[in-house]
């Protein structure tokens, strides 16, 4: 297909048009060209098809589908082919019901457990949120179908998510909130990109052409459409100007009314209009070149996978004298309505209408489980009766296992937690239930971090996060140890809500939201402010041990323009076959720029078995010890000592190596009168110069002091002075000591900046 | 005299001259007309006088002079009366001395305890520094000498002091950064203000507009001179425009050229020259007028009352089991270098001369004393000889007393520390010491919070900060209990110093540093961030005991107009006489803006006979409840619900209660298509217009239904919908669901603006 000529033989008013949605659902057909229409739909764990064209809230039943674990608990695998397994599944289920685009994944960065969206996101860090996204990606789109990477960008809270501006320095934007997305366009290019609801200081997403234009497009390469979230457009011409292709849903054509009359003002360039219809044509026709309306969509096959997939991901915090796995002959209780009834999946535009669900327990079915309901979700309290009942049950089983978490109530799409605790009535029940049999087990189920005031009193904590349809299946195969788990924390779990480094200003004040921890998110801040948490980041425990070993590094120094290889053994000690998760972090062992201790650069899953080892490498390229420097706009490695550490988890990483890498970049440098001192001394060319400058000075005051002056400036010269004094000291005021007229000393600079 | 004919008879080169000093300490004579030199010096907490005209540094002495405890000490006292006292000894000397400006006090915030010159700042809070500072300028000026209030402003570090841009917000330099200065100008109104080396966002402090016109001027109503600090002029011109009046110390000419130069070019109004002039010679002689050279200077008596004020400044942190006070009749160890030399005041340009000094030994004569030396404060090293001798000078003892802190190579003007730890080699004695004797107290100097590991292995510890040179008679009198200790922390002292709310960004990177933390410093941080702290702020022990009880407020419900008085009653229920120090805290129980859970808007100290109970009173005013509103660039209070609490520290607190406060200002408000719905409905005045309109809409929707319409928008308005999206709904999404044209929509913002 010619696109470029089809565009050519639209009109203005066709053209407008199409940079707006049919309905909720669907691109605009333009019937006299032949150009139908292509439905996007709601992700991406899964289909959420509105059959009816309906809403974008969840609010009528979508079409029957299959619910994959949530991205808390994929980005928990830290299995990225995992992931795009699960992608080519979701992408088979869009042909097979002909969604062009399938909006997903979200890729935000969890700047605080508060926000009501976390549940759909990947990680406090970019990097593995990165490599998540771009398995994601790459999945779905093997199979034909478009994928739309959200929400681009820095939409971490729901709170006044359509107005509040999310104010960040570049540097922060860069490094923490950009790699991600960046990661994945520039690795997976997905179809389209949706941009976010806030502004980033101060302009919409949707009409910011730095965004969307230089950095995007320009900087990333993206070639696909950028469409806008549903509701997202507020001036819809700047919008098209800055590189907002598609307004969803309809406008009512109000906004294309307002396209028309810009260009005809002659307020926007016609050719905008043109290359945004072209990029919408172009994936529109993408999809309908490659449409396989055949595909099979095998449902039960996909709950399977589902449950494979969510035993994969979840995380065992505790299991204190190997309490876990449970032995399938032993009476069990099970606790809690959620065993019956699992919470897996949030609330809002990613809510599947599973087409079956198993609760675990459902899926324990033939084991000696008792079941006491513990507490009523929908009311959210736990009555006398039902504890009493718990406590019974929990007495006579050999184990009990709570199944706890968070109600749907708790969180979701569209408001932020103000809290981080667990319903207080899960907590008396956990309480008394531990008092009653000291072999209690905790299961979760909760899209983010909760507060855990009984975790002293719990033999074993399974994070089961919100696990898909499938959850209670994988559950009991967790529990049991028909699998053994191997997921880690793709978030810190702190003490206490105060302790997260958003804390203070977390949701902003009116419309603006100051991201004043910087880079300091997650790990990086609980690291470098050495504090105590619940579980650290890329935490996870197994029914098996693991041993780390042989850290080799391919160069003890390298320039940045080169890649280190780094390689580690890793050993299954123990006596079953498990998964070990490496992780490499890189810190600048000291630097000019504030940098957190450590960041995570690459990590691999391992399958052993039991006394199999296997040596894993990483390859770390300029990027992995880069800071994006703000006075170039580009990132830039400081010349120095880096750490290389590895491990099983942010805080247990016994491997540790030094490696020097050089910079070949030269940064820009300018002295003025106001430049200080050991800046120059620190300049391998300028320090030459001044210390010429300095020992002529020297003189002169030597010559002066046989003469019997006792001029102040010399006194301050003189090696006695504070160095530091010194070291801070200006130039105005060094060339003034020194006796320079205003003509020499700009005679010096000149020689300085040379 | 008549300032304004006395300029107008200078040609434009002598009153360029007069725009800075003559050497390092005079403000030039103008002999053609009569107009003298006067003489400034270096204090505040004593007079350093360079006889030699000499350096600014401390190199070489000055006059012998007394040193009284530094501003770290005295804000420890929470006795402003005592400060005032001091003032007036110091405005004494400077009269005797023929000094017309002492150059002090210093009030900058301690935003880290990391800051060099802590020593000379008062406190982490506001309000505090504020009264100690306009207690000492009234006390200097009552003599008919000046003060130099410093340094205007946001100096809280030494790093890069002379190029750094302190980076904060309007709202963290008003309620922070600058109290303390503005009560001091409008309260004491001192005769000249200092204004800093570093710049604040981007702009110097010596040629800030803002800062030295707008806001101190016109704002706050200084009328005396503003003087540079040594060496702080980048651009001369520009800061005579911005307001800067006196360069110190002399320029050689240079810059008096440079405003000649731009007067003649037409780029420098002669005014501005001719207002800097008769600011400066106001000074001059309103000192002239009243100078009193034959002001004796009872230099004993100053010592004497040194070592009481520095009596009163001494915080008891801790005194398990009462081991304080000691018995005069026991034998006592007193260990430690310190205790024979003690340091009792910082480097830099504070540093004075002592005519003579007290340490703890001398000043124990009498008593039964065994002293080791155990470190040597030059070496920084305890000896394996020295430990030893310690720890058998300790078993002996009854009580062991080691003297430790900080040496002066710890701590300075001019460089900041890099951590928070004592010396190693006393902490190591400490530990020894505590382990051969159980009954271990520590003595410590030094200038600002220290790390303390063997906190639970000494049963006392007495912070005696830098005391001035008779501090060691007032250690004496406070371990032997001749004095009741009294003072209270005028800063957080963390546990470690990653807690402190500036340490990710302290220092910052090149020439900025980034206030980040905003107004979260010390306390504000610590109880918003519920942290442990080691010791909190306004935190101290007596050897008596005090009761808080019977708040009452004069009212229930007040206008923002109004003010409030609060009275407590304190009880001194111990057996001996003592000095409770009253603090007041008002906190917004529930704000829009992020505030501090509570603030110190009052304290008293108020001396107890055993038994004696008295009632205190306090008066809010609007300030106390106000914040700086950006929006309107002025202080404001929101309406609402205010916590009242006093007690004996920032975190014993208890008494409490609550006073609705009712704004009598209202605030701008322009709606926009980008509004949000829950802020039009938390409007007043609005709010009934836009559910008048809603109103309709439903209707609308109403009957669509009844024709059996599926409109999205129909199912996004109805009540099932999640209001919190709805909330947060711009009003552009609001008009569109209602189905209203552009032009209504613009109609109805009119409406709501109105």
């Amino acid at each position: 297909m010619d696109i470029k000529a089809l565009v050519s033989q639209m009109t203005l008013e066709e053209k407008a048009g199409l940079c707006s949605g049919d309905d909720f659902w669907h691109t605009k057909a333009v019937e006299r060209l032949g150009i139908p229409r292509t439905m996007v739909s709601d992700g991406p764990h899964g289909l959420r098809k509105q059959d009816d064209q309906a809403d974008h809230l969840g609010i009528n039943d979508s079409i029957k589908a299959v619910c994959f674990p949530a991205a808390c608990a994929t980005a928990a695998s830290f299995d990225p082919e995992m992931i795009r397994a699960m992608g080519e599944a979701i992408g088979d289920s869009c042909q097979h019901e002909k969604v062009s685009v399938v909006l997903g994944p979200a890729v935000n960065i969890k700047r605080s457990p508060l926000c009501g969206r976390n549940f759909e996101y990947y990680s406090e860090d970019p990097y593995l949120a990165g490599r998540m996204a771009t398995a994601m990606i790459q999945g779905v789109q093997s199979r034909n179908v478009g994928t739309s990477i959200k929400h681009f960008a820095l939409n971490s809270q729901e709170h006044r998510r359509m107005s509040s501006s999310s104010e960040a320095d570049e540097r922060t934007i860069r490094e923490i909130y950009f790699p991600a997305f960046e990661m994945a366009v520039k690795e997976a290019k997905p179809w389209t990109v949706m941009c976010s609801y806030n502004r980033i200081n101060g302009v919409y997403a949707s009409e910011d052409p730095w965004l969307l234009t230089e950095v995007l497009r320009k900087e990333w390469g993206f070639e696909g459409y950028v469409v806008s979230d549903w509701g997202a457009v507020s001036d819809r011409v700047a919008g098209v100007a800055a590189g907002l292709d598609l307004e969803m849903p309809a406008s009512g054509g109000v906004n294309d009314r307002k396209i028309v009359e810009a260009v005809k003002a002659g307020q926007l360039d016609e050719k905008l209009v043109d290359q945004t219809c072209e990029r919408i044509l172009n994936i529109v026709y993408r999809y309908l070149e490659s449409a396989k309306p055949e595909t099979p969509w095998d449902k039960e096959g996909q709950h399977r996978q589902a449950a494979e997939i969510a035993a994969e991901c979840m995380v065992l915090l505790k299991n204190e004298g190997d309490l876990l796995p449970l032995d399938k002959e032993d009476e069990i209780a099970f606790i809690g309505e959620f065993a019956a009834k699992p919470r897996f999946q949030g609330g809002g535009s990613s809510h599947i209408n599973s087409f079956k669900t198993t609760g675990a327990l459902e899926a324990a079915e033939g084991l000696k489980i008792v079941y006491a309901r513990g507490y009523s979700v929908e009311r959210d309290e736990a009555t006398d009766a039902d504890i009493a009942e718990a406590v019974s049950a929990a007495r006579k089983a050999k184990t009990a296992v709570v199944f706890a978490g968070l109600p749907d109530s708790y969180e979701s799409e569209g408001y932020d937690r103000s809290h981080m605790r667990m319903p207080d009535c899960q907590n008396k029940l956990i309480e008394a239930v531990a008092e009653a049999n000291p072999n209690t087990v905790v299961v979760l189920h909760n899209g983010a971090p909760v507060e855990m005031p009984w975790i002293g009193k719990v033999k074993a904590v399974l994070e089961a996060y919100l696990g898909g349809q499938a959850v209670g299946e994988a559950v009991v195969r967790v529990l049991f140890g028909d699998a053994n788990p191997c997921g880690h924390l793709p978030e810190t779990f702190p003490l206490k809500l105060e302790d997260n480094p958003s804390f203070l200003y977390y949701g902003g004040e009116g419309n603006a939201t100051e991201y004043r921890e910087g880079v300091f998110v997650g790990y990086r801040y609980y690291d470098k402010k050495k504090m105590d948490v619940l579980f650290p980041f890329g935490y996870g425990l197994s029914y098996t041990t693991f041993e780390y070993s042989g850290l080799k590094l391919s160069a003890d120094r390298i320039r940045d323009t080169e890649t280190l290889t780094v390689t580690v053994t890793v050993k299954n000690t123990g006596k079953r076959a498990g998964k070990a998760v490496v992780q490499l972090y890189v810190g600048d062992s000291e630097s000019t720029p504030i940098r957190p201790v450590r960041e995570l650069k690459g990590f691999s899953k391992v399958a052993l078995a039991p006394g199999e080892s296997r040596e894993v490498s990483f390859d770390l390229d300029k990027r992995s010890f880069a800071y994006w420097n703000q006075a170039i706009h580009d990132w830039h490695v400081e010349t120095g000592v880096f750490t290389i550490e590895a491990g099983s988890s942010s805080r247990e990483l016994p491997l540790r190596e030094t490696v020097e890498v050089e910079s070949t970049v030269e940064l820009p440098r300018h002295y003025t009168l106001d430049s200080i001192f050991m800046d120059v001394m620190a300049d391998p060319k300028a320090a030459p110069i001044m210390r010429e400058y300095m020992k002529k000075t020297m003189e002169v005051f030597g010559k002066e002091e046989q003469e019997g002056s006792t001029d102040a400036a010399k006194e301050a010269i003189t090696e006695e002075m504070n160095m530091a004094m010194m070291n801070y000291m200006p130039l105005r005021g060094a060339f003034s000591f020194g006796g320079s007229t205003p003509e020499e000393a700009e005679e010096l600079l000149k020689k300085l900046n040379k």
